[in-house]
């Protein structure tokens, strides 16, 4: 618990000043007042986390959180849990999505075996097994409380480690059947929205299961009783492992000051998961593509965020990161060498006129 | 007029088998059907287009297209009509928003003054002058006929000697103030849509200067009826020297099978006029981002595209290119190194539980 509290004490808000002497910079480069959009922003939120006016990233990881979930005796998805085993043993292959993504954008993958059921072989997986996967929350809290807090610090340690080896640009990825379910489960009780208005479909689900899936949520909500105020709380009785796990990596990379990216549903509810113990985490998070899964767009709303890439990914794996990870690095070489106006020699009369007005934009 | 006639009737569906066979493989990667979305899509396209499954970009270039447009005179533009002619002269130096972002994606581009008022003076910039600057619509026909289709057969020639170094990959970007307005014109006259619903601010307008665009525009067609059952009619009335070059282009690039990029609402515009001459060039066509002009999204669904970045951007010059360029690379990646569920050790009955219904992809 030391290391939670200790970590969320020293997450502080991102850098302002720098945001400023960014946004200065960004609107005398030669074009249109924010015409290059969340490129801009992208670069203007980068700095505050820096410090820095021009950044360049070093290196990427794209961590990957995986577990069971004991919920998948209820049937909550199409796919055997013995999945999750044999992608977990394949993932650091690099040869299922997110890892032939991020050797194409040049990032390394961590994975993590925080919780799987079966016994992982492949030794390039990080062994932290906080338990042989959760319980069956539609008949007992998923994990104890000690566990989830167990999970949340391992993923702060595993990220913490990838900091001070010199890793700047981070993405979350998972691997686990039924954490769709559960993911849903922790957004619905944290914002308090109704399971049928959130829960998706995950992955092939006929109209039946659907059905089933919405009926086993609302169940485990109904025994749990998780309180929307705790997080820990929510994560022990309705989550999984690999959300609290992720937790723990969004709330590192904001004590880091790294910039981390949300990839899909699971990761998502663990950024709120972050962002309800300490609300300056979102300073530090990026988003990637636009989810199928619906609870996605409940939580980028409450934190004030949007994904930038429409792409109807709903892989997971953390396979949108990578494809994040290319537009914030050219939204940073945008800043680093795109010509000011005076370098091609327009001169202040003639950038008047290509002035529109725009609110404050570091706020 | 022969090579627009030629490149019209050389332009050939794509491979449809060849797509068929990349679905298939697709189809057999590890991961749920179709959870990679748009990723699949664009890389079944591109196979169509080479007539291979796995596929790799050789060289990319971007197109960008420089003319003045006479309706300037009216005051449809913030901007003054001199920073076409500045911009034309900087954008080869690779640090305005489309050199910069090209460098990035590892891109080249192609500038082209096909019809700027002034003198062009750097010797990077191509010189195609149709004439200098069109007249204004709003008092005549933007050019003759046989500009417009010499603007064409300039885009086309162009593209064809690119194809011929090694190109493979096309983007296409223009400078030219006063060409949301041109492009505005072009599509309400061929998708016959009401100015007031399509057209944009495009740069920093006032709500007055606005309301004059648009009586402008309205003014312009009045004036000209524009027979939307012919394309040279529409663009030598009310379209530009840019509009019609980049429609070359596109024509161009689907003769020559290679992949070619939508950016902003000019070059939209354009792939709008090849799209109208020959229904088949939107199999070689892929989109970059989402626009903040609505005429964009009326084209984009005439067609039967979708945008997959959403950035805000609105700076044209062809910047959403190379975003777009790395997210089809990432695509053929993908196709080309994402491990079969054979390769991973699962077999048809686990592989056979991660299945969902889904259409037949190659319609």
């Amino acid at each position: 618990m030391n290391l939670l509290k200790e970590t969320i004490s020293n997450i502080k808000p991102s850098d302002k000043e720098a945001m400023k002497k960014t946004w200065k910079h960004i609107d005398n480069l030669t074009k249109p007042l924010g015409s290059l959009g969340k490129l801009e922003e992208i670069a203007a939120k980068y700095s505050g986390i820096t410090g820095q006016v021009f950044n360049k990233v070093s290196k990427k990881n794209i961590i990957v959180m995986c577990s069971d979930n004991g919920i998948c005796e209820e049937g909550v998805s199409s796919a055997d849990q013995i999945i999750t085993e044999v992608m977990t043993n394949g993932i650091p292959e690099m040869k299922t999505g997110v890892g032939v993504l991020a050797s194409f954008a040049n990032a390394e993958l961590t994975v993590v075996d925080i919780g799987v059921k079966g016994e992982i072989t492949n030794p390039k997986v990080i062994n932290r097994k906080v338990n042989k996967g959760t319980a069956n929350m539609c008949k007992e809290q998923a994990m104890t409380r000690e566990e989830a807090i167990k999970a949340i610090e391992t993923g702060i340690e595993i990220t913490d480690k990838l900091c001070s080896e010199g890793y700047d640009l981070f993405g979350t990825g998972e691997m686990g059947i039924g954490n769709t379910s559960t993911s849903a489960s922790v957004i619905s009780s944290l914002l308090e929205i109704d399971i049928d208005d959130l829960v998706g479909k995950g992955v092939g689900l006929t109209e039946e299961q659907f059905e089933n899936k919405k009926k086993v949520l609302k169940k485990a909500l109904e025994i749990n009783k998780p309180n929307k105020e705790d997080v820990i709380d929510v994560l022990s009785k309705v989550g999984g492992f690999d959300i609290a796990g992720l937790c723990g990596c969004f709330l590192s990379a904001a004590k880091n000051k790294k910039a981390i990216v949300i990839d899909g549903v699971i990761s998502c509810a663990a950024a709120l998961c972050a962002y309800q113990l300490k609300p300056e985490s979102k300073e530090y998070m990026f988003t990637s593509h636009k989810s199928d899964e619906k609870a996605v767009n409940y939580v980028f709303k409450h934190i004030g965020l949007e994904p930038i890439l429409h792409l109807d990914m709903r892989l997971g794996e953390g396979s949108g990161c990578p494809l994040a990870f290319n537009v914030i690095e050219a939204a940073l070489h945008v800043v680093n060498n795109m010509a000011t106006f005076e370098d091609v020699g327009i001169g202040e009369e003639s950038k008047d006129r290509l002035v529109d007005v725009r609110e404050e934009k570091t706020k």
